[in-house]
């Protein structure tokens, strides 16, 4: 029933090698358009264009635009005919035409515009003011309200006249005659109710809304939480000017969280679509900038030390491991943390209590690691008996701290409104990393004389 | 309209160390039950099971109920009156009530099942059998199918009949005479069309549908790329036997992501809901002990080159900062190509052209860093030339390596079907630091006649 991706891409290129065209519009013809759109986004630019001329029906030829990603999309747009484009957006959606206008130079998107009738160029025009990751920037303004004052028999025949490209959604929202949202009905309520009741009477007025400017991912938020399957949007009067559902808002948990992943480890999702290595190199730079300086400082403590790394070289066998133990479970509290203020499974009320747990945690794990570091040393070399005891101490200082480090930053970043994922990443990872050098090394001059 | 969490839970505590009841009352029995179970979590044992029993209305403790995580929901059910829970159970659906008997231990279970309905209880029982994470495990079974051979009219009167509890979704799922899912028909078109027309004649017929025993990641990948607000679940004779909904959907997503992110730092979600130090503990020793063993190698090729690093201290200064930088871009290359499998923006087919970019942006990267650790070292201690091009080139080397097996780990895992995220967080980063030092140490013994 769903095809196997990999599988459909090589029979594809078998097919396109081959030139069989004609079996591969009919198979073509029959896929859905998302698999058409991810099976050219692997293609080269011309055996793509080959195939999407080979669509024949223009509303499918529209979704599979709508499915491409930007960079594809828009290298598709620059092969395409200009009359062959205007064609295509006619069967768009404004939002997801002003979505794709939205990606445009400024000159040709203004072209594509006069292209489009008054009334799509304006709609379109009005969805552009409102910033892509907001609540006006994924919605939909195809959709169905009706006034509060009618009855469900007049209700129902307002929904069959509707066309067919209108965005109807599992509920009916309702509004007054100034255009304020009220309240909602759902359709099964609609289809098992008398046909005289007026909709003021059955309608839910509690209704959950979002703002037009409100960010994507608290839209995400309320739609996830109270499991609803679209949400209205109003502007400041209250006034409903769209509708977000939840196919828009499961792009965005993806989006979003992928972001926050790639966030985490100092890159961007952008990298993925991005050609020039160059660019890619500028977008990881400042990590690798934050890192090397941040191990300046572990330079500089070693450095500093060195008497103490000469008189016992063994002492610096030992750094390595220290680094990566608690890199390690500072990576873990911070992720746990991070994650958590994310999903909402922590709360900022919870702060003391996490933070509590993350040392606890961060004590145990240290005591084990020390224990098994000591050992280790010892079984390696017996006559190191103190250097053990201090690999062991030291080790449990740095994966206590590390452990405290990691829960507390992305608190107190979250507390001042900046997000844990971009800067708790690398920034802990080195901060660890200084702080366990600098634990080992002032240790081991503090006890030079057992040491040598 | 949506209330601010931590502002809530701040009132409602006011509001129980009060004692004002009747306040508290009020406002519980105003929230949504999400809210409610987002405040109760928070609340300790005592307190939360006053604020539940403040809530009057009975599908709404229910609501509550199956809001709760796991952990909080089972310690407050210890604390209920078991006839108290059988008349909340009696007002959840089988398939919330399935979670929640699944979770509970095996001679509980069986007293809830006795205590309800013999109907209820077989299909509970029945959805007990399906893995947790499967298409089975999170369906919902109170759906509606008609007969492909009844009219839009008969339809109509049908829906009118179902009772409240009923799942009905956006679309009508049609099946024949023997319950084999045939087709289906959106309620719109429902709405729009002649009383007298068979929906055999109206209905869609290549209905997208998932097997009962489908992995819950991808009947989540598939409602997500489809862009469809639910998906039939049949079994192996196409007989319809469940439907998963979208904010089932939703809900997956986050845990199945959330799960990866935590895999890659070597810990689970579990952690979050983990009383004991003890238990957390055990679940992070696995990459701690890793870890342990991957640095021994570390520790032992520093042992090797001792007698390198005695000649001059000052090589050892540098290898915070080659491990720290290699493990950083290992990190952001194998993050990419983890999340990019996980999303589908990655395909399988696409491997080497992304191996290929990786090499190229670990090499630019390499080079930059290279020549700024140089110039470093030749800033800290003029004296050093030899030693900053060492430095240099093994940062290089270490940098363009780390990006490689970032980038191939998880296609390699991904290939034998291991979950790229498990294996390949702290295991790529252990090896990284091995390859670094490996590098640097073995170049600068070689030309350590130039270092001395």
């Amino acid at each position: 029933m769903v095809p196997k991706m990999s599988l459909l891409f090589y029979t594809v290129r078998k097919l396109i090698n081959r030139g069989a065209t004609s079996n591969l519009s009919n198979m073509i013809n029959k896929l859905h358009p998302a698999d058409i759109a991810q099976v050219m986004q692997q293609l080269g630019p011309s055996d793509r264009f080959f195939l999407f001329g080979l669509i024949s029906d223009k509303e499918k030829t529209a979704d599979v635009l709508n499915e491409l990603n930007p960079p594809t999309r828009s290298e598709l747009l620059d092969q395409l005919d200009p009359k062959k484009i205007a064609e295509i957006f006619k069967e768009m959606s404004p939002d997801d035409l002003a979505d794709i206008i939205g990606d445009m130079p400024k000159d040709v998107a203004n072209k594509v515009l006069e292209s489009l009738g008054k009334k799509d160029s304006e709609q379109i025009q009005e969805l552009l003011k409102y910033e892509e990751d907001t609540a006006g920037g994924i919605m939909s303004t195809h959709f169905l309200a009706l006034n509060e004052n009618i009855t469900v028999k007049e209700a129902l025949e307002r929904i069959r006249a509707t066309s067919d490209d209108m965005e109807v959604s599992f509920y009916l929202y309702l509004i007054d005659d100034f255009q304020h949202l009220t309240g909602i009905v759902s359709f099964r309520k609609l289809l098992t109710s008398p046909l005289d009741t007026p909709l003021k009477k059955m309608m839910k007025t509690d209704v959950i809304s979002v703002r037009v400017h409100e960010d994507q991912e608290d839209v995400a938020k309320i739609v996830e939480r109270y499991n609803i399957l679209s949400v209205p949007v109003v502007d400041r009067y209250n006034k409903m000017v769209g509708v977000v559902t939840v196919d828009d808002v499961i792009d965005v948990i993806r989006a979003e969280t992928t972001e926050d992943i790639y966030k985490m480890a100092g890159t961007s999702h952008e990298e993925l679509f991005e050609r020039s290595t160059w660019k890619v190199v500028m977008m990881r730079m400042p990590w690798l900038l934050i890192t090397l300086i941040g191990e300046t400082c572990s330079y500089l403590i070693m450095r500093w030390h060195r008497g103490t790394l000469k008189e016992n070289i063994a002492i610096s066998f030992f750094i390595p491991m220290i680094m990566a133990l608690g890199g390690n479970v500072g990576n873990q509290s911070q992720t746990i943390v991070v994650r958590g203020l994310a999903t909402g499974k922590i709360m900022d009320t919870e702060q003391w209590k996490i933070l509590f747990k993350q040392i606890r945690i961060g004590m145990a794990m240290g005591i084990i690691a020390g224990i098994l570091i000591s050992f280790f040393s010892l079984i390696i070399d017996s006559s190191h008996h103190v250097l053990a005891l201090i690999v062991g101490f030291s080790l449990f200082m740095s994966i206590t701290i590390s452990g405290l480090m990691g829960a507390t930053v992305p608190f107190v970043l979250n507390r001042f409104n900046i997000d844990p994922a971009v800067a708790a990443g690398p920034f802990i990872t080195n901060f660890n990393d200084v702080v366990s050098i600098f634990i080992y090394l002032t240790l081991a001059t503090s006890l030079i004389v057992f040491l040598i």
